[in-house]
């Protein structure tokens, strides 16, 4: 794992927070049956391994023919993604799932939820973006859960109630 | 129908063809089972009102539940989105599915394409904006399909290859 200022850690800490709650105190909760429960552990295990290892966290979980919507960018294979540069040192993305669904037949399902990236700036100052992303998970042939494909948006920096 | 210029109009069929011409070629096919099927004929059904009615024309197809992930801006539910402001006149956004595909159960599935948006800018001159989405659609209580969420960001614009 890259070495993390204690400073970036506690940012990340409050905004994770504070961004998850908001975004569940809104409107959408938390369903509980078991897809959901499956998509979500998914879900966070990718979460897991992007913590430890960066961009490189993500591999393992992508599908043969996964795709990336990469905002402002092209559709990107997994392939092609594998390629592009690891992310700057200390750069941290985590991410929270709101809303998943499964099929009834237990192959294909969807997450939905916010995410929070931070790193340095030009200025080498934290800056922290917001935005939220929608993956596709689709069990494969060998009975292994995979993403099929990945895409996010933007989000205005959230309001404190203070 | 908004009244739209012919050269709007004659701009948007290059571009739309251009740009769907490319995203095809480059590493996505269609594929033609019956569930793919089902799901481009959604979507393009979508593309059709949307095309004769604007925003509005997206409002019969969502979920109760529905929610939109605005690029830029928060995740909404389609009970905020019917509020919002129409496009301004003339504008048209229009897009075309590249791939999908439906749980084995038929109850769900998910359409990826590309879409373009043309408005006038703030000079009045004609401007294009490229993006990507993914929608997922969800077979409902009463057998009918509806868009359950969707989101998109933006793609650069395509490079021509002359």
């Amino acid at each position: 794992m890259n070495r993390i200022s204690a400073t970036l850690l506690l940012l990340l800490a409050f905004a994770t927070t504070a961004y998850a709650a908001k975004a569940k105190s809104d409107t959408f909760k938390r369903n509980s049956d078991k897809g959901t429960e499956l998509l979500f552990q998914l879900d966070v295990k990718v979460a897991a391994d992007v913590a430890k290892e960066g961009r490189a966290g993500f591999f393992t979980h992508w599908a043969e023919d996964y795709v990336e919507f990469v905002d402002s960018g092209d559709i990107v294979s997994g392939e092609d993604m594998r390629k592009q540069q690891p992310w700057p040192q200390g750069a941290l993305l985590t991410w929270t799932p709101i809303h998943a669904e499964l099929a009834a037949s237990g192959d294909l399902g969807y997450v939905y939820g916010t995410w929070i990236f931070i790193a340095k700036d030009k200025e080498g100052k934290d800056a922290v973006e917001y935005g939220k992303y929608t993956t596709i998970w689709k069990k494969q042939k060998d009975g292994q859960w995979k993403v099929a494909s990945s895409i996010g948006n933007s989000s205005p920096t959230p309001k404190t109630d203070k």
